[in-house]
């Protein structure tokens, strides 16, 4: 069974809209957040001078509307790992419901040769660890 | 020849990140602002108590880097006209190059009866004006 | 002594800009977001259709950067417990150091009659246990 | 009589909040904004690894709600030029109403030396052109 990454926040009041929800911009934010763990996996530092990776794409279905007031709790796993991308898999659950899903397609890339770089060794083992089956 | 949505803005400070462009999770939030001119077909009034739309989902492609101090070019059109859904398309220029393209499906929905609504007569004959074909 | 609220944050990469540190823009959203449990004394439901607090004015002083990595705690009191109203006064620490801190006038209000409101009984009790020096 | 910089721009959706208006929080962002022509004549380029000026402080006076729907136009000046630093006045109208007003502390900074620098010759007579009365 694979592993996964679990983060829970509190939606910011400044996050909700005048639609008395929290906004559809949020959860870009929030799933990028919770891909943390996964940037540590590549840049243990976190150093921002020293970011390997690329957002090549992303979206995300909306499938409840989530509310201020409620602990949500952020999956996150990967459904691919390619040659030099992956692709990350998230869900947003709040009240036990599922509340929206996205996925991410991250390059990993040498900025000095400014091209993509394979995934191997350790790190394409940890990573692999991590893969799951997309909703 | 159709008939397209045009906003230009310049990237806030605060709306880049420490890689030193434009955070990807800033693209929703314009492609979101770029929407406005259809919400307006919709809700002339742009009253929010009166919102009659609901973003199922949304996806975008990153091509280039944006960066501060540069003007960017948001530009809106519909890639489908459903019966009671639509699918907007976006694309965002800098310096003559895209940038960013994205695409929003969003239903028309009545609160009242909690259901989707048909897309119909004059609106509709509106909002087919602005159909595109997505790249 | 006091009582205070303690938060405790990952600042987000989306939070940093282009100077590499946290953007001055995402502090008046932490300290907002780190003055939910006040917001419970008022409204322990934290339903949004009955918010009893007006925000007058905020301000925030720098005294140091503060990065992406390393985790922020966030400490929050009242500096002052007005008749219908009290300020808040918040102070954000990363490593050690402080980083910020920021006053916010919160107005106790009451929209049916369009009034600001005394703060009294259990509730007022409640708040003065959180009173403290502002630095 | 002084000159001051005029930014009009449209709130955003996701500005708002689930009290129906322009969150609290977006008003920094939107004083930022409007900074750009004060940072223009420090860094002409807008060049982000080039950048000469600190933030210190801000407090903004919220004086009425801002909404969705209807522009908001912000105008800035300064209300102190002294040796090495500046304070900028900034007030958003909405409806030809004053809905807030700001302040910011910006130093004039040179990294390398790491310490603050003078505001001198054709910059500070520049910046003199914008100085105005705040309210």
């Amino acid at each position: 069974m694979s592993k996964i990454f679990e983060k829970t926040l509190s939606p910011r009041f400044s996050e909700t809209d005048a639609l008395g929800h929290v906004s559809n911009t949020t959860l870009p934010v929030w799933f990028e957040d919770a891909r943390q763990p996964v940037f540590e996996l590549f840049t243990p530092s976190l150093d921002v001078h020293n970011w390997p990776l690329i957002l090549a794409r992303l979206d995300v279905d909306f499938t409840a509307q989530i509310f201020y007031g409620k602990e949500v709790l952020i999956k996150t796993g990967l459904s691919r790992l390619g040659n030099s991308s992956l692709e990350v898999y998230q869900e947003a659950w709040q009240n036990n419901q599922l509340a929206a899903k996205g996925r991410t397609t991250l390059v990993h890339f040498d900025y000095q040769t400014q091209k993509a770089k394979p995934i191997e060794g350790a790190l394409r083992d940890q990573l692999a660890q991590y893969i799951v089956e997309a909703n």
